[in-house]
């Protein structure tokens, strides 16, 4: 029996392929995996089950990662695990892949568009992209900065930078932890692009960066790939004296990403001028 | 009127997301770009129009570089231009789409898988990639090596390369083009694993490179996303120790590409040693 790992695309569940439909229907059991990505459409799940005929369940982390009762499972019955985006744009999906060929499941890929072309969408060519980073939330004791750096190299090598930012669902807080209560989740959180241009002004100036500073600008997409995707630029100075509630309402809902351009070809930039400033 | 630009994926008419096809259906004239990349699947654009209903015209370098053709048209009608992957993969689309802007259609994007992520099927990581690079097919006289650089540069970072391969379509031969017969074209030629490689490998030597020599391995892909994908890989030594046919017989069909791995991590390697060995 076959795991069919199958990419939803970015926006909502007409950006499912005929083919990863098509599978979907010919599934015993569903799952949508929820936790390194979310569906930018309300009911999303509703109208997955709506197109397919099928029950679709959420899958946590706890349950991918674990991945024994999805490979088990797939021994016996033709198993589908839905993934936002593309399948392999998490490393989870990897180690999934790797147990299924150990244990002589096969595996089918449908893929879909994922952020990480998608971006090519604000005029910036995909091949002047160098390596992507994530910023992650910080807390009192852990502030890693280990992505400046890289941030730094591209833009010395005239490349763009794809910011992607944190997202956390299904936490258990230290005080829950501490207690054992393990089924008892914190509200799910998505950084916004406010924290994090204010994170990546934050590490420059910390760093005195010769190369990011309040003249850097920043380009911030939300929702991408969705119909309700939104496109706004501006250089840090410009972000930062709007305040979060400011950007909060014309970013608006989660998912939100980052692009801090390296050198812009003129069409590059006449393209993404077509987009308003914050 | 809209233009809509509409990813068409990988791999064949199955890969046609719902959204796509249902602006296709209400599209009064519908064309296939076909000369930054090439369907994998054979009837392609038969299979196009039996599922949409509509006439799909194939669209050559020249109407859609010139587009005065498709803006104009879209003020009127409702157009489609199906772009194989991501419309946003080629510099192309982009100044279609800025040329779109500056007279006043509204442009439709529906994203879809390409190359830049699918290659995350290998089981290198997306997020550990840096530049991509693209060889060209040499002539007596012109023998680029501008991407050798970026190359290195990845391998320094511990980056892996996605390597794009040449497609010629629709050349004209320097002759035709003295004796101004401007209509008569080259047959198609698309780079294959084996000329590419041979092409890394050659200018390593001449270059004296210090990270690139006959150890290094090479991944090359054929059809990626499709159902007839092949993936192989091997160190330089052996890739250049088959023929080009013995290649060509094991990669098949066009389009090939290939990467350069950087570091790679345990899960990563674990992955891409599901596939075979050249």
């Amino acid at each position: 029996m076959p795991l069919h790992l199958i990419g939803t695309g970015l926006g909502d569940e007409t950006d499912l392929t005929l083919r990863g439909i098509e599978l979907i229907r010919q599934s015993d059991a569903v799952f949508l995996e929820s936790y390194t990505s979310i569906p930018c459409a309300a009911g999303f799940l509703e109208k997955l089950q709506a197109i397919t005929g099928k029950t679709v369940e959420p899958a946590d982390r706890y349950f991918v990662e674990d991945a024994t009762a999805l490979v088990e499972l797939s021994k016996v019955k033709k198993v589908s695990l839905l993934v936002v985006g593309d399948p392999f744009s998490a490393t989870t999906h990897s180690d999934l892949y790797i147990r299924c060929k150990a244990e002589g499941v096969d595996v089918t890929v449908v893929h879909n568009a994922s952020i990480l072309n998608a971006i090519g969408v604000t005029g910036l060519q995909l091949y002047r992209f160098g390596q992507v980073i994530t910023l992650c939330f910080w807390t009192d004791n852990w502030r890693p900065k280990s992505w400046f750096p890289v941030l730094e190299e591209n833009i010395r090598r005239g490349l763009h930078t794809l910011i992607l930012l944190d997202i956390k669902t299904k936490e258990v807080s230290d005080e829950n932890l501490a207690r054992g209560r393990m089924d008892t989740f914190e509200p799910p959180r998505y950084m916004s692009v406010h924290e994090g241009i204010a994170q990546v002004d934050l590490v420059a100036r910390e760093l005195g960066s010769k190369c990011i500073n309040e003249s850097s600008r920043m380009i911030a997409v939300s929702r991408l790939g969705s119909v309700k995707q939104q496109i706004l630029h501006g250089d840090i100075r410009s972000w930062m004296a709007r305040t979060p509630a400011e950007v909060a309402d014309r970013m608006g809902e989660p998912l939100h990403s980052l692009v801090l351009p390296g050198d812009l070809h003129p069409c590059e930039l006449e393209h993404l001028l077509t987009f308003p400033a914050v």
